[in-house]
């Protein structure tokens, strides 16, 4: 998705129900393969930034700031398509992830699967997490 | 999935990460066709009784209880496989839906997409909701 028009973005925030923190939930699902990526939260700020440049841009709550995912890991999302689920707190984010969208280096933050033993991981770092931070953070 | 046994799922819980409500995040996600239907939330008991039951059941937080999916409406969620998130705040629920996830009666919630208008409504409901739920709510 190219970014979408100001005066549209504005109109379509109106329908979002942001919490009393100013948040909402955001599922970044890939895009061509349906792949669950990861869960994380946008604020006003970092929706209309993500509606505006067709890059997601979470809002971290630990650092209390934007987050544009990527930007130190070079992981980007670009997005194909962004939806709004019916009460309006939910943003399902259609992406093309580049890499891999977990800190640990897996493609998905979902790698644990509850079974009869507890959680079992169910996938393997594609990358290092040095190799995607050097020596720090997301 | 049948339901698993107790002490695996008290092992588990163990790694979850519920926030200062108790809750964390549930996404419902369509085990074959990879259709994310919904966004909700769910509390330790709910979280507990999805997995010995092998039903989704969510907290619903305006009602301040357990909600059974489908208990009312009969849109009951079998769950496939439950999935945690690396830092344990959401579980990715692996469903197949009976009928429709929505309370509009649509298959999914996330049935508005941004555009350059605004938002638009992609999907028609399949059931009314007064087939779902006769006069009243979920």
């Amino acid at each position: 998705m190219v970014g979408l028009p100001s005066e549209a973005i504005e109109r379509a925030l109106e329908s979002v129900a942001f919490d009393e923190s100013g948040l909402i939930c955001g599922i970044a699902q890939q895009v061509d393969t349906g792949e669950v990526l990861m869960v994380a939260w946008l604020n006003r700020d970092a929706l209309r930034e993500t509606l505006e440049s067709g890059r997601v841009c979470y809002y971290s709550r630990s650092r209390k700031k934007l987050w544009r995912k990527g930007e130190t890991s070079g992981q980007v999302q670009r997005l194909v398509e962004a939806r709004l689920d019916c009460d309006g707190d939910a943003v399902l984010l259609l992406v093309d992830q580049s890499g891999v969208a977990c800190h640990t280096g897996r493609r998905s933050c979902f790698f644990r699967s509850f079974d009869e033993n507890g959680l079992k991981i169910i996938s393997e770092p594609e990358v290092s997490p040095e190799q995607l931070y050097g020596a720090s953070g997301h």
